[in-house]
């Protein structure tokens, strides 16, 4: 419909970097051309009295866990240690409009003419132009140039809905699960789909933290990535969770998940045997979570992202608190991580600007 | 997860390719390698009298409006005349378990490495292989060769579920209505996507029938493509309508629907105006049919693609029958088509074999 080359760039005051870490942040060096203009939000996770380095140039904050304590207090208790679900304190931190988030093994992909793609740009066009979750496009996204919507589309449904989460994929070592990785060690994704597609309404999928972007104002107090890691039964399952969350979310306040482009380069293989150890839950838990989400529906007076995760923690509690004790206590966390986001995000502490380019 | 070359290849005496046409069949020339092994049967729309040549060597039975008139004698109101719709008689007529359908003005497309593309065997993997409607993988087919499903996806669901149709797609000529063939004359479709997906549970999609492949046993009577052209008060919308009732019956008999792969090269773009003059009852009409398809619900006891379809007929009648009165003729047309589809499949009927390679 409307070409690609109309859409606003986002400006660098509208869009946070968040990065999870435990290391030096050598990656950034591929990253330079493309993430130097933005402002980072990094989260080191594990042992705070490790120095993490950043190489020089980029604009940053850095929330160990002990500033994570500091800042939250108890309802530090909401955000998980020794995960990268840590990363959701950036988000909730961030004053910005837009989040890019990213894993420290991900590194510049290209595409199949050899040019390195630009992730954050793609995430950005795809955060600015609809979705279209009520009916499929068999072109795909129809707001890209030399695209559109084919005959048979509805013309009432050609405006789209605003978009809340673009999710990006990842060439070479593919996202699977710890079975899968032990069945296929050597599986390599290749295959370059030159595509981006709404999710459509009423379906879930697998959200994937590793390349995914959002837009804050709509959807950000959903983007809650779960008790994982240090004293909890489960790993690995906090994008998923949170994906979950952000689709019936979304699909309520009729805003539009996108996926597919851009790539990135996925650098390394976990070690599949710590990674069953930490999925074993999750793996069969997830046969009980997905029909929760399938058929959970939400309330009209929820109008919110905020009014909607309540409403769902509570159907957590009722429902998932049965599977396992774990559900309640994950129950109370959405709601903590709900007092989280609304305190840091009060009109009061918006105008606290936060130093950039410094350590806290 | 299994990789495509483990499909079991369909035999010559298991598929028909469906063609309607209104001239010599010259198109099939550049399709002889890979269209020659199979059976065509021939749908000559318009004139009667009028002679099609088919190149040498192709093994096909043809039949005019004169044929269908002599075979289906009353009931011959439901195949449409003047219209590519007229197609479905073909499906009907055919003794075989699958069907692939193509039009004359489709020619063999490459893939982005210069290779032509066979696209009927993309069509027969498409159909092999099982789809997945319950949940999203965003890695796209799970069962092809370097892909598999991802992190997050329930293991209860990775069996997937039988596949009824696979549409396919076409570079070139974008297949789009009037009024955006209008407004973008020049457009061209240059992207190829490398991907097959199915269309999710509960989500409609504007199916084409340029490209297309479906399992007669599985989904056949729901392939009927209306009521258009001569008499009509509508057209181009045969394969819509079609793909409408396809995908809810789908849905209710636990089917799936594939897209994507494989493209052909279609050459020429239709005339816009006569589109308009065809489309445009169809244009406000299908504000209406789309929420009556997306709210549509089948009992149980609908058990066949022939039941569901007997009782999609009824409701047309009791909720568009109120839109135009066009849907109270074309509601009929649907159960005649049925009666149809019964009669030239009755177990008497399959043993009567067709004579192959020669017009009838």
């Amino acid at each position: 419909m409307s070409s690609s080359s109309s859409v606003t760039p986002i400006l660098k005051d509208e869009l946070d970097i968040v990065i999870p870490t435990i290391r030096n942040l050598d990656f950034l060096e591929q990253w330079r051309p493309f993430f130097q203009p933005y402002h980072l939000i990094i989260i080191q996770d594990g042992d705070p009295a490790k120095v993490i380095k950043v190489p020089q140039g980029f604009d940053y904050e850095l929330y160990n866990r002990n500033d994570i304590n500091r800042i939250l207090g108890p309802k530090a208790s909401c955000i998980s240690f020794k995960d990268s679900a840590c990363r959701c304190f950036g988000f909730a931190i961030s004053k910005k409009k837009y989040i890019f988030t990213i894993d420290d093994d991900c590194f510049v992909a290209k595409d199949p003419s050899g040019k390195e793609i630009d992730a954050l740009q793609q995430h950005i066009k795809n955060l600015l132009t609809p979705s279209t979750p009520f009916f499929f496009n068999t072109l795909y996204d129809p707001y890209r140039e030399g695209a559109d919507f084919v005959r048979g589309y509805p013309f009432s449904l050609r405006e789209g809905v605003p978009t809340a989460v673009s999710h990006g994929l990842w060439l070479n070592i593919p996202d699977y699960d710890a079975p899968t990785q032990l069945v296929k060690p050597l599986e390599r994704n290749t295959r370059y789909v030159d595509a981006v597609m709404t999710i459509p309404k009423g379906t879930l999928f697998p959200m994937c933290g590793m390349n995914l972007a959002f837009n804050r104002d709509l959807i950000g107090p959903a983007l809650y990535f779960g008790l994982m890691g240090d004293g909890q039964p489960i790993g690995r399952y906090d994008d998923m969770w949170a994906g979950w969350c952000a689709k019936v979310i979304s699909d309520h306040l009729g805003l539009g998940v996108k996926t597919g482009l851009p790539y990135l380069w996925h650098s390394k293989a976990s070690n599949p045997f710590v990674n069953l150890k930490k999925e074993y839950k999750g793996i069969f838990w997830q046969e009980e979570l997905i029909p929760f989400f399938q058929s959970v529906s939400l309330p009209k007076e929820c109008t919110t992202p905020q009014k909607c995760y309540i409403e769902l923690s509570k159907k957590v509690k009722a429902k998932l608190g049965l599977v396992d004790d774990y559900f309640n206590k994950l129950a109370d966390a959405m709601v903590t991580w709900i007092e989280v986001w609304d305190e840091l995000n009060s009109s009061e502490e918006k105008t606290l600007a936060l130093p950039n380019g410094s350590e806290k």
